[in-house]
């Protein structure tokens, strides 16, 4: 079948954000989208049922270095790929694992030919190399695979941040290579996203930025940032790349962020967010709501009756109220957790949603504005 | 509002068990029953909606240690009684909080004025009488309250569980009068069950009978069982209670137990029963099914891409593979929990549900027999 297609719907005037719609073959997604994180291919505390029905998911995220390990690639072909085994049946796009080596793997060592390092699980030895990557990501499964990336870390000196961009570069070309060569696996159409790297320097991510845009792929990443820069150092370097990035194609801004964050960079002409932000902090009693921030653990919630957030459709975080969870919460109950988890991801596609809808209707820059200050406040 | 009906609708021939309705004001309830164990008000790892919807529970226990020290009575009150606090609205029962001050508070005194303890989770100082746990109880917004009695330890000697029971009968009269000068909360019925005790003694639980059916209650409980005794002797026990209980008026054996514990009680002539068995075993693991136990951990399940199973209609039982929940379950994720506790739970209700319909079809104990060979297995 054919690549996805990226529509552009409307335009914003005052800002470069941007409404669309990505058409794979497990469906619609509507732009600018946020995709909730299912590591292991579950997402945290939430059934497939409430993702799809409570929180409108219409994309989630799997990470290729966990699900390699655990079920590992093997039980996913053998269950026909990640959609048939985790029941989720719209589109999944996976990270190239390359982050989690770094992040989480022990003894990891990197060399021209790729990755090596010691699972965190059980301390056996593995090698990614860009062309296993590609393999490991066709038998997930996913809809939109990611190239396999070096992401340098906060800070990294100028040279390093070359050296470390060239090899992602030359990485790549391995990538599409390898990906070229070889067939969708389960007769649905796999898309290779590039990733943009360069650390903070902005000649680094304008040459990525051509680097990657060569390569005329269905959409295309913005890599290593939200890794500990100063926000405002965030928003220029994504400005940068998104001015240098096709524009007929979706950008994707991996791994932010905030709310506030989002909509900043949705102003900046981002279309795709991921983030573990909502069910991580959800876990931990932090709640956003479109009134503002919640500590929900905070004993000024034991006798709120009102419900979590009337503002969402969701239903429920408009069934339980914050009373009710803080108890859940102060009990260590697991209903809080899943609570929790799901009004955050409800939140997120709510606000993705609004933005898209005030893109359209043409006041986004004094929507995002007025709604960035309400979102921001503790409550 | 009048006091809880009990309707019996059909008695089986061949053994004791019968099928019937309980009507309260929060709806009614076919028996035999089995209650979910909302500790805290919530049900281990289940939202109110999958209870309802996908394990078709029709009322659940709460425990009143529990809800007392968090979120407390107050706080419960202040919400307009557990329902509405924890959105719930279908009929709910209380324990009366003696069987948790004996095992998990601190420092616990019994005297004839009742139990002096220590709160588990801060130490602080309680005392629970007949009086104060009818009036927490009636806070709590119980449809069904239970008696404070003492559950003496397996095994108890004979002049221990004697002088328990009188201690049990003397808080009961208390219990009756306190709940009867004491009006119902939130205007709807709440209604008083008295506790048999009398340890293992089958004199003593004929004495109990006889005391507890003097009260004439909407429904009538068995206590002290499943506390360690053989499997024989509680069956012997049980027998020994329901010959002696009214047999007009539904009986309740609390804390039991297996799949097989609740059929072979069932012809025995119970009609409700709770316990934390199918949230507890299903949390480490351990599923109950229609064709056997599983042991989801088990290397056997791992590319298995069957549903849990297919016996039920509970959509959670039927929608995830067992390979995909032994994923879950290998890699600590909070959804494995939250799906074996669903699915736990519909096959209890599953099972309570197929006991009824056999009994009004008139072959109950032949079914009985070939189910509990089937759903003993271990697969
Ligand atoms: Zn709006
Ligand atoms: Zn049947």
């Amino acid at each position: 079948m054919a690549a996805l297609t990226f529509t552009l719907e409307h335009t914003d005037n005052s800002s470069k954000a941007r409404a669309g719609t990505i058409t794979t073959d497990h469906g619609q997604i509507a732009t600018p989208i946020f995709m909730p994180v299912g590591t292991i291919g579950s997402v945290k505390a939430v059934t497939q049922q409430q993702l799809k029905d409570e929180i409108g998911a219409q994309i989630i995220l799997g990470n290729t270095y966990h699900l390699y390990l655990r079920p590992t690639t093997a039980v996913i072909e053998a269950a026909g790929g990640l959609h048939r085994f985790n029941g989720w049946h719209k589109p999944i796009l996976t990270d190239s694992g390359g982050y989690q080596v770094f992040s989480l793997a022990e003894n990891r060592k990197l060399t021209e030919e790729g990755a090596l390092f010691q699972s965190h699980i059980d301390g056996s030895r593995h090698l990614f190399t860009p062309e296993n990557v590609m393999d490991i990501q066709r038998s997930i499964g996913a809809d939109i695979v990611m190239a396999f990336d070096e992401c340098p870390p906060y800070p990294s000196d100028y040279t390093y941040a070359k050296k470390s961009m060239d090899l992602t570069h030359r990485w790549l070309d391995r990538c599409f290579t390898r990906f070229n060569s070889t067939e969708d696996k389960y007769g649905y159409t796999q898309n290779l996203f590039p990733i943009v790297q360069g650390s903070t320097y902005e000649d680094l991510r304008v040459a990525s930025c051509k680097y990657i845009a060569s390569k005329e792929a269905a959409g295309n990443a913005i890599g290593g940032l939200s890794v500990g820069e100063p926000e405002a150092m965030m928003y220029d370097l994504t400005q940068r790349c998104t001015e240098n990035l096709p524009y007929d194609k979706p950008r994707y801004l991996m791994g932010v962020g905030t709310p506030w964050n989002i909509l900043e960079c949705i102003s900046l002409g981002v279309d795709m967010f991921d983030c573990v932000m909502p069910t991580r902090n959800g876990r931990n009693g932090m709640l956003f709501t479109t009134k503002g921030v919640i500590n929900i653990r905070n004993k000024k919630w034991a006798t709120d009756f009102s419900v979590i957030d009337d503002g969402l459709q969701c239903e429920t975080s408009n069934y339980y109220s914050k009373a009710y969870l803080r108890h859940l919460f102060v009990a260590d109950e697991i209903l809080g957790l899943q609570i929790a988890s799901i009004h955050n991801l409800a939140f997120y596609l709510w606000l993705v949603g609004e933005a898209r809808k005030h893109i359209t209707a043409g006041d986004f820059q004094a929507w995002k504005t007025s709604t960035i200050e309400v979102l921001k406040q503790r409550l």
